[in-house]
């Protein structure tokens, strides 16, 4: 059977110790071209670069070797299927994004964004985020990473859903499981910090901490936090159907 | 009664005739304060600036008088709620938008982007967008603006749920009607465009054109295209409901 071809992306940068962990997972099941932002491209959401050319490089670390794309992750999947991949991949994976994007981070990320533009090119696509900032333990991630991959690659995914994987950072014996799951409703808390430059001119800088407050086990937030696996379903028909005959009802 | 009180935000910048339409509509009925992107900021997606710091300026033109932002339309409703106001309003309008955010245009849509933003932080909000890029006529749009954000004020809006409206660039007696409708699955036919700049480094623009395929007449980009105002309910609860059964099946 022939070997997929994966294209692998991310939004922490073609550097991040994340992608490599992805890489190392995926070359066992497949081809792997990685294409992700030359640097740090976090909450980015599904920004894509309209108003500014953008730039190619080919990228070489120890851990593997790809294209350094100077704009966000939803810029690296179009360009990678627009110029530097000659047909479409079967399956695109974001990640392992350093830190979670359940409940409200999902709306912020640039790895879910990613895995998003995919789907919408029409190639199947997840998004593997690790459950913390700090002391990563990357190597559940990475085996959920190819496991699940094999899954969508078996299985495929219904039309216009992708998949949004949160892995707890702990050792593969202490994970509880996988649940499938909600998107949460943490988000954060807003806090704005004040300063004034070099210069004397104030400045703003957004500096809200998430809080976690979901207390449903069906949710993603729940889960990562109590050390399951987290695989949700995600939609990009953004419609509210169940608000729809409610509004109906407004004289407009 | 008290006159609500409003925040005004886009993504085509404070100085944008669109911002300059929804703020002289809103103007009557409600306290209208303007926060908005200093410069032009289109397909931002829900980008939020963490990395770097934001200024705010106060900024004033013959249309009206507020604060320009020089982060993501995102950014300027955290700012807003976070410094400039000192309650929150009782709704958040962002546009009008020159150019549609229907189909796939509402993943990359900075406008929707600022609404969703409110709406987290727990406001009713909506994004208005005019149907056109060029010769735009904002009169239709602008009475639409304050028609629908006065039954928002009314009724209020379901949870986790913001409206997009799309109004067509046309006289008011040429507008067909009004649908609430559901979001399309329009997107750009992919190009990138590929030069090389003053000093023969190659690069890569995006250059897709979108392409109205929806024929569905439930669709927002099927009701613009047919001279109808839409309004459709949003959700950033992304949870693809319909797929957890067959998801959950999968052997993980």
């Amino acid at each position: 059977m022939k070997r997929p071809r994966i294209l692998l992306t991310n939004d922490d940068g073609i550097g991040s110790e994340g992608l490599a962990a992805a890489y190392v997972a995926l070359c066992r099941i497949g081809e792997v071209v990685v294409v992700a932002p030359h640097t740090e491209r976090s909450a980015m959401g599904h920004a894509i670069t309209v108003l500014d050319p953008l730039r190619i490089n080919e990228f070489q670390n120890q851990a593997l070797s790809g294209y350094a794309v100077s704009g966000t992750p939803a810029d690296c999947v179009k360009l990678a299927f627009g110029t530097i991949l000659d047909q479409p991949p079967d399956l695109v994976v974001s990640g392992i994004n350093l830190g979670p994007n359940t409940a409200s981070h999902v709306l912020y990320s640039g790895t879910v964004s990613a895995a998003t533009e995919a789907r919408i090119l029409g190639v199947p696509a997840m998004a593997v985020s690790l459950g913390t900032h700090r002391g990563p333990s990357w190597d559940a991630a990475a085996e959920a990473t190819a496991k699940i991959a094999q899954a969508v690659l078996r299985h495929g995914l219904p039309d216009r859903v992708l998949l949004n994987v949160n892995v707890p950072s702990l050792p593969r014996h202490e994970i509880a499981g996988l649940k499938i799951t909600r998107q949460g409703r943490s988000r954060f808390a807003e806090d704005i910090v004040r300063g004034h430059d070099p210069r004397g001119t104030p400045y703003y800088w957004l500096a809200g901490e998430y809080q976690m407050t979901d207390d449903d086990p069906q949710t993603d937030a729940w889960a990562l936090q109590h050390g399951y696996i987290s695989v949700t379903p995600l939609s990009f028909d953004l419609t509210a159907d169940g608000a729809i005959p409610e509004i109906s009802k407004w004289v407009l």
